[in-house]
């Protein structure tokens, strides 16, 4: 059987982890990375594209694996390589989702192809897991916990504020919600409850302090109603302790099968790089998207959509032999 | 739409535990229990029918769940249901597993039935989970751990040994060894070393307490090799605290994306009753079983094969709106 030629669009953290993954799937050749930047090279040596050129490559590549940085991206991203192509991306606005499929469900299913939205982990596996878990013990309640793990949005916030020359926020979840949840006990707990917030912050010569971990812990949005830790570090310090972005996180569901009688299924990351792992996600269901428009599928799918037997490069009969 | 008519074959622990769960299902009606004893009646107080009368039913049951006890159970009375039925089972002697699916596929093929085997936890949610997670993580290692849970076999054993009135072993996963495995380390680990055996005995009045110990912790297959306690207990606590059949276990997944950047995937349950979660499984899968069957699938299947949206009774836009 010939390999699954896949193409990359966008070549930051998550397209670069996708040409490392790419590397490892013994069933799959990187044909092309896309980029609306003029890029020099790429690290596999494939050829760098500009997306503009992307039509030309329609007959020669099986997925199109999009790894735009933001929503933003995706929503002008994905149409227009859904037109062309099989996609799959790691949309990840929930509240956009319906309208992002119904977008995408029309391209394709005009063009023939299969588009295979919001694949990495939330959403994503954590999906998944809700969903399985939930069919299992209908009568239950689900726990989600992010982290330990740095969180974008509230890093860059932090460093918006004057004096402060770097910053990364770890979302932590409270290791005794944890407990309460895995031990069987029903717990109603908030977000804010649930989670902790440190604040890593390299401050600028001469500036007040006080002032920036007061601004930090009481914005709005971010960080109000949250206990928060401020933490002032060297350069030198968030240099080589801080540079990765480790993620992670648990999903559980906590439900009675008859009166006093609980069960507790729990499914937890954790994540050394977090753009690396949602870019091995992707690769995975790279693999499903081209076996379901094999399958004749035209339109948007989801994590919901996909026999989990098209994951691997095994054939039925090996998985039910060594996995079953 | 209608509801799901489910049918009963076997009335055990599992058998029960299917009433209780199709009880919780909003889609699904229980309609008849099937048994080789003649049974009084059965707690829902559906009719309580023998298998050779099954045959009357082939038209009012939607979904045949096998609960047979044993391996030696399934293997005859699967491919006589699956003549008649589309049939969900618990199928869990893993090397037979190749030679059951082929015998069940020729049945379901000729009857033009579903047939969807091994469903349970292990087999069943752990293969899942070991599929799912090997997809995204090739370039990683698997580790199962069993426990804190009755071992059904080694009970038994102990309970053959002369002057043990009643008995019970659990299966216990040694807990540096589940720490060493989620930090991400990669220990050879085997089984033997992975777990702890203990049993509580209840000795027969004047019985030669030391000699029960050795011949529990001698016993070859069973205990030879695992560092095992024997506790005697009087009746009356064995009656209090060892009545269940709690279970569980863990699925961890440890593997690179890159050199260094190390990612650790852990799914764990902890049951109060493994009859009753295994027969919640068995319930969500009839679901699956019944869509598989109206979708054309003619054959045997496995956990593999089911796109996890149809164990749900919400449609995919619902799915898509709430979980993902």
């Amino acid at each position: 059987m010939s390999n699954i030629r896949i193409g990359i669009v966008g070549y930051g953290n998550l397209g670069k982890g996708v040409e490392k993954a790419v590397q490892q799937a013994p069933d799959m050749e990187l044909v092309a990375v896309f980029s609306r930047r003029q890029l020099a090279e790429t690290a596999s040596g494939v050829p760098a594209v500009s997306t503009t050129k992307a039509g030309d490559y329609a007959d020669k590549i099986d997925v199109m694996l999009l790894c735009g940085g933001s929503a933003t991206d995706l929503a002008e991203q994905g149409p227009q390589f859904a037109a062309l192509f099989n996609t799959v991306d790691s949309f990840d606005t929930h509240a956009k989702i319906p309208d992002y499929f119904a977008a995408m469900d029309d391209t394709a299913k005009a063009s023939g192809k299969t588009a295979l939205i919001s694949i990495g982990w939330d959403p994503g596996l954590f999906s998944l897991q809700r969903l399985v878990a939930g069919a299992v013990l209908p009568n239950g309640t689900d726990y989600t916990f992010w982290g330990k793990g740095v969180s974008q949005g509230h890093s860059d916030a932090v460093r918006r504020i004057p004096g402060v020359k770097n910053a990364k926020q770890y979302t932590t979840p409270r290791e005794a919600a944890i407990e309460a949840v895995r031990s069987g006990k029903h717990p109603a707990l908030t977000g804010t409850e649930a989670h902790i917030r440190d604040c890593y912050v390299v401050a600028q010569e001469g500036a007040d302090l006080a002032a920036i971990e007061t601004a930090i812990k009481t914005m709005p949005n971010y960080f109000v109603g949250y206990e928060t830790h401020v933490n002032f570090i060297s350069e030198e310090t968030f240099n080589r302790e801080h540079a990765g972005i480790p993620h992670g996180g648990f999903v559980f569901r906590s439900g009675q099968t008859s009166e006093g009688v609980n069960h507790v299924i729990e499914f937890a990351l954790t994540l050394d790089s977090n753009p690396e792992f949602t870019a091995s996600v992707l690769t995975a269901y790279a693999r499903a998207a081209h076996r379901l428009s094999q399958h004749g599928h035209k339109g948007a799918a989801t994590i919901f959509d996909v026999p989990p037997a098209w994951l691997s490069p095994k054939t039925a009969a090996e998985l039910r032999k060594e996995l079953l």
